[in-house]
């Protein structure tokens, strides 16, 4: 192994701290997860990194200059080596995440938000392997995204481009959590598939639903894996919401075409498992919404790399950063 | 004049066809302008590319040899050294402009979107100038756009980046010219405006409209001039119409915004001659529809080169694809 350009990456989930050892073509040689702990605060979130790393590292039999990178994704930006914008990871907000690896491992080190780095890895060994152009929506809890221009990861000014989420669909529409009105978030992530759920249950319209049978009326136990389950066994207020999120979906990704005229857009996360359902359905509402010739260019695909596309896009940028890919 | 490094920009627009001969500071020594022409067909705008460039030469005492490039900005887009998606110079697709230029001049040559070039003048010469990212609305009869990433125009991958009018901001909105229904371009482009306008004078409401009188009562002499005019001057029809433009335009920056997270917005086109009225308005709007930390770093400004934008970019694409700049 002594001869093989290795590079460590690290994802910061808000449930799971992930660690991978990667070759310079991309072939796993380690996975290890673990709490991340982030209701701890930042003290234990650096420790757990430095247990994660460390243990990598000795399982493998390696020495520290065996490891030219290492990546980190995290939620929120990195702006002057410091974190931020991390809403659900208390206290990891202004982690000088830069400075404290440096101290800590003295290895080259490069961070980015988690998203933007799942598409990175769509793009390096993923759905999207050697497109020019793509972008990527992570649809889940909320919707996030990555962006690869030329080839190389658009970060934007302050590391927090591809917002995808919060781009307004429907103007004085839903409000979402931001606190805006009608973002595409506040319609077609999780928590907006569920909410609406909620909304059309208290409808007389819906009062006979199946979906309240399936719940037994309990609008807590209400999830996007159980809305879709009912959609696709015909359920009409299921399928009323599934028209919504894919005519959201296909305004906002429509709009991402035209504004990019990109090779191809990913779809992700953990909402895009109902399948075909949702990818159907966004096609089928694409023409509305977007330029004849840039959509004829641009193929619509889902993403390949699912749980661990985060941490595949740390190792990535680590190899992308270190110029061994 | 021998030492110094000069390259030729062209414009072709609707109406004229422009071309400047510049240095590698962007110091414009000649501009001249003739009838484009693009009624009579591609044979004759060629014939008058080819006039315009050699009068420029001839008349500035050069030699071919003195020309380092020379820079092209075209309606559509540019693929496989064709132009493609001109609609409004018959004929004009399909030309083999690479090739013809190539034979015609044989001279290090580069062609891309007119609108997209402005963004590059803008950036190279203009409000823009040396900012990493930014983005650029031309709001005129359309509205175009222009991207600048990382310092290099972004022309997506068939060089059809950057539609933002296309974008839609309001789902089942108004008809556009493109087909679609609710796209920026028509609530705030030129066309937008004064079809806005006949709409509202038609409805109960605006029978005493100030505007009916400026028009005799003439719908087709509506012009954004005359409307913003009678904005200005507090006519509420206009100020509502203003309203509108002010809120969808913010629609559609704010999501670029979100998902470019660049150093600046630039606003141009002959629209933004209304100036202050549309500035401040989008401003207003902007927090609505974008995520605050993007926007705290984003400047809103003005175009800078105006009219003569678009050749200024030809020569700036000259300039930076020969090395020059």
């Amino acid at each position: 192994m002594k001869s093989e350009q290795l590079v460590i990456g690290i994802d910061i989930g808000g449930t799971n701290l992930k660690c991978v050892l990667m070759t310079a073509k991309g072939k796993i040689l380690n996975l290890r997860r673990m709490p991340t702990e982030a209701e701890k605060g930042r003290l234990k979130i650096l420790s757990n990194i430095k247990e994660i790393v460390w243990d990598i590292i000795r399982e493998n039999k390696l020495k520290k200059k065996d490891i030219k990178g290492i990546g980190l994704g995290t939620p929120g930006y990195i702006l002057h080596g410091k974190i931020f914008g991390s809403p659900n990871t208390p206290g990891w907000n202004n982690t000088p995440i830069y400075a404290w690896m440096k101290k800590e491992f003295n290895l080259p080190f490069f961070a980015a938000n988690d998203v933007t780095l799942a598409a990175l890895a769509e793009h390096t060994f993923g759905s999207a392997r050697g497109v020019q152009n793509m972008v990527c929506y992570a649809v889940g809890t909320g919707i996030g995204g990555g962006i690869v221009l030329n080839g190389e990861l658009f970060e934007g000014t302050q590391g927090m481009a591809g917002e995808f989420g919060h781009v307004v669909v429907e103007p004085n529409g839903r409000l979402c959590g931001c606190g805006a009105r009608g973002c595409l978030e506040a319609y077609a992530s999780a928590n907006g598939i569920v909410s609406m759920a909620r909304n059309l249950l208290r409808t007389k319209r819906y009062q006979t639903s199946d979906l309240l049978k399936k719940t037994r009326g309990a609008h807590a136990a209400l999830t996007p894996k159980l809305i879709y389950d009912r959609a696709k066994a015909g359920d009409k207020l299921c399928l009323e919401i599934n028209n919504t999120v894919c005519k959201y979906l296909a305004i906002a990704i429509g709009g991402t075409i035209n504004i990019f005229n990109p090779d191809m857009v990913i779809l992700g996360g953990g909402v895009m498992s109902a399948g075909s359902i949702i990818m159907e359905g966004v096609r089928k509402f694409l023409p509305e919404y977007t330029l004849a010739q840039p959509l004829k260019k641009c193929r619509l695909a889902y993403a390949k790399l699912s749980e661990n596309a985060g941490v595949i896009g740390s190792g990535a940028l680590a190899l992308r950063k270190t110029g061994l890919l």
